[in-house]
């Protein structure tokens, strides 16, 4: 495999820590339910690639989410080595109580940055997912737990279009005063551009909300995932999400295809000199199995190249 | 069709001329044979969407590309409005001649900053391909042609892997030395990263070659296109190469992927209120409509979710 050379670009961190999404994100998009011991194993050559956050799995009520109905189970199949953090999903308190039972240290909440898709992905306004999650987070940081917050829909959403920026604001500041420790920005829909990211990690600055608790996490629906991502990091965002092989698409979006692939992301790392703990032979590796088991392409660009 | 939120992003032109190569570069890599009469409807459609710097095709031998044995022929069927640069790539005095003898005002001639490329493509050395190319870039300048010079490989090579930077200068300041108006830096096999973008640029300014002088040609075959695109476009570069729909792959690497989409670059471009005159929409049909004829999706982002 051909290395990308190494250049270091001013402005630029010196290390990223990848959250890697594609056991939860990823998997749940997918249909075809995979076997638990699929999952494991999965999850298994991730962090034998180098990978140390994983999100692997979501305590969402099972009728919604069937593909991720055996999280406990996957979680009791795990035996990960310290150092490897594996936050999981949670929707309400219902989702932490199942949580807690299993094990978990780090849990996921997931809002929405706009009324329409409140109400299209967890029944509510804008306002009122914070009734379901002040409790989730109060409980969970009393249980000593590590909350991250997810805002989707930071930069468009596919009915009502643009998103005013203060309105996001508002609603990461809101996740950020409950405790999240970390508030990763998403572009549900994948249409972000430069600007907007600049503007958006500016104006979180602005309302206290510091760039070294921002994630960022774009999809590739549009291509544009990657050049955001750089633009990011110059900004001083130094976690960045992504997925590994790109698995998972927005079922809101046009394409089937979603989440940055974290081949795409590690070989523009590498090649910045920008260090990751990432092997991506073993990771593309990883991901042309798991496309196998998926019967489908991987979407990645690296993979594609490399796998092929 | 959403449009992309328009934002302006600091340090970044406020327009930008796309060097459009689809109908060349793209369609040459393609086996089975288009048909003159949809080639020239292609380009027509490609002006139509508002392209104004379009390479047409290529005066090489038909025995090397099969694919552009037509290319008198194309120029005889196009009737282009007047404010359209339709330049075509020659590569030597034999195509010269018949460039002249069809009318054109701009050609192109396509060198490479490898030893390996150059045997394998020109079958010369790295000296050796000046021999060839000062004749036919004196000509051409004499008859009042403008000339672009291709420096393909600059930033990896499949056979030698790295290329030094000095190589890529040295080339690329002996084509501007004999005349060339405008340096395409060619990323062929995909492999950069933004820092080395930023050093090669850096480095042919301190050899006398401006910035207001260069387009940079990306490949997405490692995905890295874009984000490289506007790496350059902050160190001052105003002329970007891409391919309507992402036609083309390179014959010399792994994947299929290859010239950075049309489509995927106008969609940033947009984002960020940088004007270009093309008319997304317009674009996305015309390459979708290509697609049908090739036989074969897209491999733009932007194409396939739009046109899905």
């Amino acid at each position: 495999m051909r290395k990308p050379q190494l250049t270091r670009a001013e402005g630029l961190p010196e290390r990223v820590t990848i959250y890697e999404v594609g056991a939860r994100d990823g998997l749940q998009n997918e249909d075809a339910i995979v076997d638990v011991a699929v999952k494991a194993e999965f999850v298994r050559r991730l962090v034998d690639a180098g990978l140390t956050t994983i999100e692997t799995t979501s305590f969402v009520h099972p009728k919604w989410v069937p593909q991720l109905a055996d999280a406990a189970e996957l979680l009791t199949a795990l035996d990960l080595p310290s150092g490897v953090r594996a936050p999981v999903l949670v929707p309400n308190e219902r989702g932490l109580d199942r949580a807690l039972a299993a094990g978990v240290r780090e849990i996921a909440i997931f809002a929405s940055a706009t009324e329409t898709f409140a109400r299209k992905n967890l029944n509510s306004t804008l306002d009122e997912q914070f009734a379901m999650f002040t409790p989730t987070v109060e409980r969970a940081l009393d249980a000593g737990l590590a909350v991250r917050g997810y805002v989707s829909m930071c930069y468009g959403d596919p009915w009502e279009g643009d998103v005013p920026v203060e309105q996001v604001v508002q609603v990461t500041a809101r996740l950020a005063e409950l405790g999240c420790h970390e508030l990763s920005l998403g572009d549900t829909i994948g249409v972000a551009t430069p600007g907007q990211v600049i503007d958006l990690i500016g104006a979180l600055g602005q309302a206290g909300v510091g760039v070294d608790r921002l994630a960022v996490h774009f999809h590739d629906t549009y291509g544009q995932a990657l050049a955001n991502t750089l633009t990011a990091l110059r900004e001083g965002v130094t976690t960045v999400d992504s997925s590994a092989g790109g698995l998972g698409g927005c079922p809101y979006a046009e394409s089937a295809t979603g989440n940055l692939a974290t081949e795409d992301l590690v070989w523009q790392l590498d090649g910045l000199g920008i260090r990751t703990g990432v092997d991506l032979e073993k990771l593309v590796t990883t991901s042309t199995w798991m496309s196998t088991h998926l019967g489908k392409p991987s979407p990645s660009r690296v993979v594609q190249a490399l796998a092929g």
